[in-house]
């Protein structure tokens, strides 16, 4: 999740064509803790996520929502990795 | 954002009938750090997150997508409760 949001907040912050410097500035925070959030290295706290969202100008919950879809696709593929067996096997017993 | 997400983990334990006790064992937290966070009164790392997650048997990206819901509901309330007067005046303006 840490990883998927930081990376969401980044995506939003380069196609406003703005800097690490520039959000940072707008939210309070210190340009460096800013990169390591993007990058997923830090957890941003409820407030600073709230924070850095105000100086994006995007709304929390469409940050969350992409998140959100982004971890459905990434839970899905871990499915699918996971349980051909499992789904297979009960199509074998009932073709036998 | 922290209040909306542990009143979701909270809801989907409450709907499934079990116990703080059984939960926090699930995910290998103690109990007194699952209520605070289910009551929004400490942060969950992505981790904690994901292990409350998995001893609820919910995927994170659903628990996610609830509080993206209910915070866009709270940005309406929120944006409806200061912007009247800005969407009027052009109204008014206009029939002048």
């Amino acid at each position: 999740m840490r990883e998927l949001l930081g990376a969401s907040l980044r995506a939003e912050r380069v196609s406003q064509g703005r800097t690490l410097r520039e959000v940072s500035s707008g939210a309070r925070v210190s340009l460096g803790y800013l990169s390591e959030v993007e990058r997923g290295q830090k957890e941003a706290s409820s407030e600073l996520l709230a924070a850095i969202c105000s100086a994006l100008e995007v709304p929390m919950s469409s940050v969350l929502s992409t998140v959100s879809n982004e971890m459905a696709v990434q839970e899905l593929a871990q499915h699918k990795a996971v349980t051909p067996l499992r789904v297979r096997k009960p199509v074998a017993q009932a073709a036998a």
